[in-house]
């Protein structure tokens, strides 16, 4: 397996959706910084089981930090958060273990392990991203002190678009909104969102989604090039959240319908500082940061836990056969994928802003 | 720098658009292969200036191998591949060492770096994709033995596509056309093509494009959980090549208006085999390949050299000035990319491939 | 921090001295294979405090296994082991939290950390060891399977030495007596050893001493070359055993004060088989293991905690102090560090293993 | 192969004893620190075949910097050293291509790679502490900068002993006998290690030794605990040398004989700075600097080609045949080491100090 990254700050994730825990060390967390441990609490929330969007199954997923704490402050040991797991019914999965579910993970791991978890997935378990929520939610109380700030919202649901953020003006404000609860930015367009969910729903069907994500504060000069740049790093950890099949930045793919003069971003001087007119780039180039907000967009597949006969095969009689799902799924991952991507924001972040402590030996 | 990559293959990029060489060492490569050097250069050609699509800039770019052979085959040893620069104009750069380009690493290098080569974008040139070529080209060779083969095209340049490849039934001889010298699989679409790229370069501006790719002959089971999957590592090392802003799997971000039901695999029998009867995963489940094709997308953004006047400010005097860049670029650099992708994708197959080998000792 | 190791068996070490908890992440461990979880608490008891030699400290050290299992067996996904701290007396440690303790890492981790967790040594304590062991006690069943096995013992404690392992003919039985309970092969040696511990600590003082290891039956070609051999890889992590300050394989210094004729190993024919006639090389040339038994030593330095007074310096007056250490400390540490170090032992052997599979690929 | 090393600065050795050229790449070095090219030519050589003491092998070792300068300074580019190989003589090797020389890598790297460059020893050959001396070099010359020296010296050679470094009191001045020619600090010693080595070689014999290294100004709180220490990470890439057998640090081994009262290192303040008062730790405690200078040994094997005849098998026929060496070789592989010891002291110190900057971030 491989369940950890990051170089000056290694997260590792451990846990399957049935074990008896699930939880994630963090290893490099600089000391000294106070963790407010109900906040951490009230932001992993957020991506637990709320309301009809969401599956039935219902976590209690409460946080116990037992390391890498002393007097409520970081003190440079690694920190190990642990959840239980509870409310488990691992008979719901008796079916798939030799059935594997189409576009999950069933057959993959079979082929890979010969001998794994199946139940709810094991450890490709979207419950998994709960520990990835702890990790996160505790980098993002350290880059809050300098002054770094995450925010994302539901961008897209079929043909329903929330409003972009602005890659210029983007501002902490702005994240208020789903902050408290709602996916999308422009109430319309959740109202809109959470009725083409809950009809897909009601077709025993599901939708995918592609969620926007902003970072604010981050300082120019973060990132390696070529292969340990923002880019390079943070695709490499978005991709490790389930049902992610794609990322861009700035324009993105957009950007191939546009001329270079389209696409550029010009520099000029405000309040003494360079900064850029405009964003396309999302606030990268080559790699690096340029002072300009981080703009990216993640697209998740549409749940593959659909509740329709699908066909698949039998792993040890090798007979297809037809499969109906059954357990507690939601029908639009990606509505509770909003704070595990500021998670995988904020971890990568801070890994990156560590590592560019040692830039400040560079010299003109 | 973070010039290297890869876990039991490591690649380790050197060089500058105007130092005296540039190359690649390559450390964990499987011993007792053949290579081909003279097939080795004709695949690194790929990616060199050929014709009006091109810079003018002309380089031999001939491959010199100083170490990792021994009597034509890979000994264990690192293969060091350099290639020594020439035609080089540095002084065509004079003006923008304190004049950051817009959109292009100029200004970040100088940010993170201070001192910095600035001659032809330094170590952040383009033209480092020549040693990743030459590195990618050594992997192909290898793969080829296991019926292991990458392909690419481009795929889409503003609004001309390509005839995508086909996600279950596509061929190694769907690559051919490619490796001859079109871009795409499609005539009309590299007319067509070809000729948005020269009116855009008439009009001193630049295209960006999509290139699509295919691996085939992947086993099931490569790539790791999480953080460790194919999607991640090769999205992180797509990253790495200049200009590209965004990687989609399979469906992509276009499987944002599908149903779940419309984008799920479902598995069936076919010559014994497990296989799943489309391809919408683009071959990877849960990050491991399923044994379908591995498909994906990558998006560059227009070339950022255009000769238009462009606002900038000067690095020194803090104040804004215009810049008319001068030098030698592509209009479209997502042509020339072509090989550059397929290099990334061999480099990284052959790396999880290795990786994949301890899991002979997992048992059912 | 850096409490993690592994490269292709990720170990992740975390906890303090008086945490809530301690544990270990393994990730990357082979699935199928069955644990033993009465036979792994049975391995990390053995570093448990026993008897007269060792702290008064009293651990329960209950390993619960919360994740990596299934119907009893490794599954592919990280397995994480905790156990809880009990038995915590901080208020021991009030008046070292600014006056620290010579020779221990009081001073270095408030250079470093600025804040620290300073009770019982915090992360630094060598009671992270035990979780050490619980890793180890699970790479040891794996790697029974294989027919690879460490057995280690106190070689030597001041001028009392116990027989060394035959570096040819050591055999597996040779290791039962320390898995029962004897620091020593010899129990003569065993009983002086004793005395002289003794002795130190009724004089309020400590002893260092050596635990040599072998490690029987691994295959000839495990270990990269030049940085990534075994005497690296083994000797880097028998350095994050607290209190280690030297590590030799085979003849080691010894080898100083030798002719080549006197150290070389010359090879003959044994049952078919290529062997060394002698292994004075430990069993690794040149990196990579050759087949004979792996043999190297460990020099533990004398516990740093003593009941003497020792001078000191109060970090936050500046001011010179004197300290006299209270708390519960063994007098000579290396007595528990056996299982340690055969714990270290193992999960390298694995890792090692795991990362050998790649080598089939190489051809002749 | 594993020939990188290095976390913040990443080394990648290439090339075999016979290949057309060895070489260093490094990525992660600073930008803006000045690198006088003729110096680094003068120190790498340093460990070059000089006198009676040497191989008979003359190699100019002309170091190319192919890449990574820019204006004679560091430019954050990946640094690139070639070395041509000259005066080969292949021919020489021939005999042992599959009869493996006694205590070399011949036998092991047959095992692990089944087809391997045999000639000279391939990527195992000594001459690959070269580019190792030319990458030290330069990390030598911006450790400068920062008031960071590293000094050794052949301190044992069978039974005679060289004056070892004052722990305390060790100046920069001391390094001076050793880098303008001399193995030892005390001539007298210099001239009987020269006699016993050349009544070595005068029996066709070889001999081994120890070369003690001190490394003065590194600032307190460099390194990472337990795994990630400066003892840890020194040991591995000093085992990275050929024909090293035992890494210590301070007391080392002879701690072993010592009681605890006689190890520690009192505290005490000495120009307003905490200081210990003796260092028999050798700089560390905890993997962590102290601020003392670092101390630690190396002991190097007897050179394990020797004139002599010895006993082996031949690879290809299984049987045993006797083999009588010829080519070039040392008779005291320490000798030339010197250098190279310090090599690997300055790449893996700059490391540590590049990973530290990111402790700044600590708070008290």
């Amino acid at each position: 397996m491989s369940s950890d990254f990051g170089k000056n700050l290694r997260v590792s994730i451990f846990g399957q959706s049935h074990s008896a825990a699930i939880g994630a060390v963090l290893d490099g967390l600089p000391s000294g910084y106070r963790i407010d441990l109900d906040a951490l609490q009230a932001f992993a929330d957020r991506r637990r089981a709320v309301d009809v969007l969401s599956t039935a199954r219902r976590e209690g997923d409460k946080i116990r930090v037992v390391s890498g704490l002393f007097e409520d402050k970081t003190c440079g040991a690694p920190l190990c958060a642990i959840i239980e797991n509870t409310d488990v019914r691992s008979a719901d999965y008796d079916k798939i273990r030799f059935l594997p579910r189409p576009s999950h993970a069933d057959f993959t791991s079979f082929e890979k392990y010969a001998f794994r978890d199946h139940r709810g997935g094991g450890h490709f378990s979207s419950r998994l991203t709960a520990p990835l929520c702890a990790a996160g939610g505790i980098a993002k109380q350290i880059l809050s002190e300098f002054g770094i700030y995450a925010g994302a919202h539901v961008q897209k649901i079929k043909d329903i678009s929330d409003t972009p953020f602005d890659p210029v003006a983007v501002k902490r404000a702005d994240f208020s909104v789903c902050e408290t609860g709602s996916p999308c930015l422009d109430k319309n367009a959740a109202e809109k969102m959470k009725a083409a969910i809950l009809s897909a729903k009601s077709e025993c069907d599901s939708v995918g989604g592609v969620v926007e994500c902003a970072v604010l504060g981050l300082p120019a000069g973060l990132g390696e090039p070529n292969f340990g740049g923002v880019e390079n790093v943070l695709s490499a950890n978005l991709f490790g959240i389930p049902a992610v099949k794609g990322v861009e930045f700035g324009n993105g793919f957009d950007a191939v319908s546009l001329f270079g003069s389209q696409n550029n971003d010009e520099f000029k001087v405000e309040n003494g500082k360079i900064v850029t007119a405009t964003n396309r780039a999302g606030g990268v180039n080559g790699g690096i940061t340029n002072g300009m907000p981080l703009i990216f967009r993640v697209a998740f597949k549409p749940t593959a836990s659909i509740f329709k006969e699908q066909n698949s095969v039998n792993l040890q009689s090798g007979k297809e056969e037809t499969l109906l799902i059954s357990g507690r799924h939601d029908p639009c991952i990606a509505v509770r994928a909003v704070p595990v991507v500021e998670s995988v924001a904020y971890l990568t972040a801070l890994d990156l802003y560590l590592g560019a402590q040692k830039d400040k030996l560079n010299r003109g």
